[in-house]
């Protein structure tokens, strides 16, 4: 099995899924976002985690569009919080209608997502829910540090991996546990993808930091450096800040605390100390890790090898990606 | 078993409930909101629901809570939408910390009345959150319609009342239901619950325009009169356009398109229309219909008598309720 029969089986999925007419600005902005695309890969995830067990993976196409839906719904609202007048080029719900609409919109994304939930057979709905009800839980809590840390100083390095972990990780962790649990897997192979899903998560986002400094500014799709103009407090800030002395420690305050500045020529200056500084390697090797990590994690999964394969091949694609 | 059970049986359960601590500002809002008291009606109605079908009807305290934890968190939502920067006489959440708390805080909420309802038993687990994701979604459908119809001149009677079912009955309507489900009712007794709820709801809802308009301004504890002041499209103000003919139709034409006016003025003027048209005694006979009905509801139901006179008593407080 193939990572594209399952990418055509959920755009099947999406395709024909209905999200409710009356009254339409409820529901136009569900469908409007959900049309907007993305690389699905959630849901794709769950549906590989599922195939892991059995060859019926079918039967996790509906829970699996759940944890797709949730993500978008969490985008809705973050994209108000955060002001984010675009998303993949097209305007945000918030934008393209108003707050309250975004509001109440991302309301019923998240009922819809539970509603997707109720695919899950009676003998794990039980298991499902509560794991759901726990990440969904825990990914407010990551936006909530994530905003929290706009207006902070001090942030860590284990604050930063904790955040990210609880914004981006736990949603992933999930959507691999979901495709276990669904697949009938034991509770220790259950646990070992959700770690499995936590590392891939924290390896994505380190990349996703690092693209956004070293990405390719043709491939990337959006504006380099959007973090540094930002002082956004990533891994690789906080890196940088941590390890700067003498001169370098000066200079990069002095971009820190800039109030006007030319954005290119900040990001050009802060790139710079960071190639000084080392810090492209030290986020690479902390990627490598994670990705690592996960590797072991799927080598040690009680599941034939040749089951794995479609699996390492969509985390391999994942690090080496340059978007 | 008398109301003050219940009511004390829940006042201790949210008491030690726990809403969640780190990160403070995701959870505070929620034990702020929650803190803020009120009728506790929903949950009650789900325990006074659950005791016509069983003793044990301590076994419905945790997922009643869930309705209790739904309503709020709409509130948390709705009181942005609406700008309302009140609630009980306290500020609101999005008043007292901002719009963004007020959200996500809310987004955990609803995900807290899921976690909540996970105290259901696995036997009725899929039916009664199969009711419950309908009864959600409804409820936001309702609270669109309510702000479509701000901007809506021509709003019926017959479209006002399916936007007060969506956005306050159905909600009612469930908690009867959760309370039948969890007690073992039959499939029967539960349409039956649900649908007095509904009748429950209408009538509530409809006392409360009344009381808006005719309430005792010392006991009512809210400004009398501020759909009035806003020209809401209440069944009141409905029928009054519907009815008012000749010089009594320029009155209210000339009041529902002033500017500038002097509020307590208005809301006598208008006052003073109604009580022409006869609309508050319209109003108080819809009202004895609704309640009416719901009363027919409880006498079909089959149950020993003496089992439904707590919900009976508890219906009549409704009806004469003055606040």
């Amino acid at each position: 099995m193939t990572t594209k029969y399952f990418v055509q089986a959920l755009e099947e999925e999406f395709k024909q899924q209905q999200y409710g007419n009356n009254p339409v600005e409820l529901y136009e902005p569900i469908r409007y976002l959900m049309s907007l695309g993305g690389k699905r890969m959630r849901p794709l995830m769950t549906l590989m985690a599922t195939a892991l067990f059995t060859d019926d993976w079918q039967k996790a196409i509906k829970s699996a569009t759940a944890v797709e839906v949730f993500h978008n719904f969490t985008l809705m609202h973050d994209n108000i919080m955060d002001n984010a007048p675009l998303r993949r080029g097209k305007p945000t719900v918030h934008a393209k209608w108003n707050n309250n609409t975004a509001i109440l919109s991302g309301d019923v994304m998240l009922v819809q997502a539970y509603e997707l939930m109720m695919y899950v057979e009676d003998t794990q709905l039980r298991k499902a829910l509560v794991r759901f009800n726990k990440t969904a839980a825990e990914v407010c809590e990551g936006q909530q540090l994530d905003m929290n840390f706009e207006t902070r100083d001090n942030v860590t390095e284990a604050e930063y991996i904790e955040m990210i972990k609880l914004k981006t990780s736990v949603l992933l962790g999930f959507a691999l546990e979901l495709g276990g649990i669904i697949g009938g897997a034991s509770e220790k192979s259950c646990a070992h993808l959700y770690d499995m899903g936590i590392c891939i998560g924290l390896g994505f986002q380190l990349k996703d930091d690092l693209l956004d400094v070293y990405g390719d500014p043709e491939k990337f799709g959006k504006q380099v450096g959007g973090d540094i103009i930002s002082n956004k407090k990533t891994f690789m800030l906080i890196e940088a800040i941590d390890k700067a002395t003498g001169q370098t420690q000066q200079d990069l305050n002095r971009w820190l605390e800039a109030k006007t500045f030319d954005p290119i020529e900040k990001v050009n200056a802060v790139r710079a100390i960071y190639d000084q500084l080392g810090i492209r390697q030290l986020a690479e090797a902390k990627i490598n890790d994670y990705f690592d990590k996960a590797f072991d994690l799927l080598n040690t999964l009680k599941v034939e090898e040749e089951r794995k394969a479609t699996l390492r091949a969509f985390a391999e694609i994942l690090i080496d990606r340059e978007v």
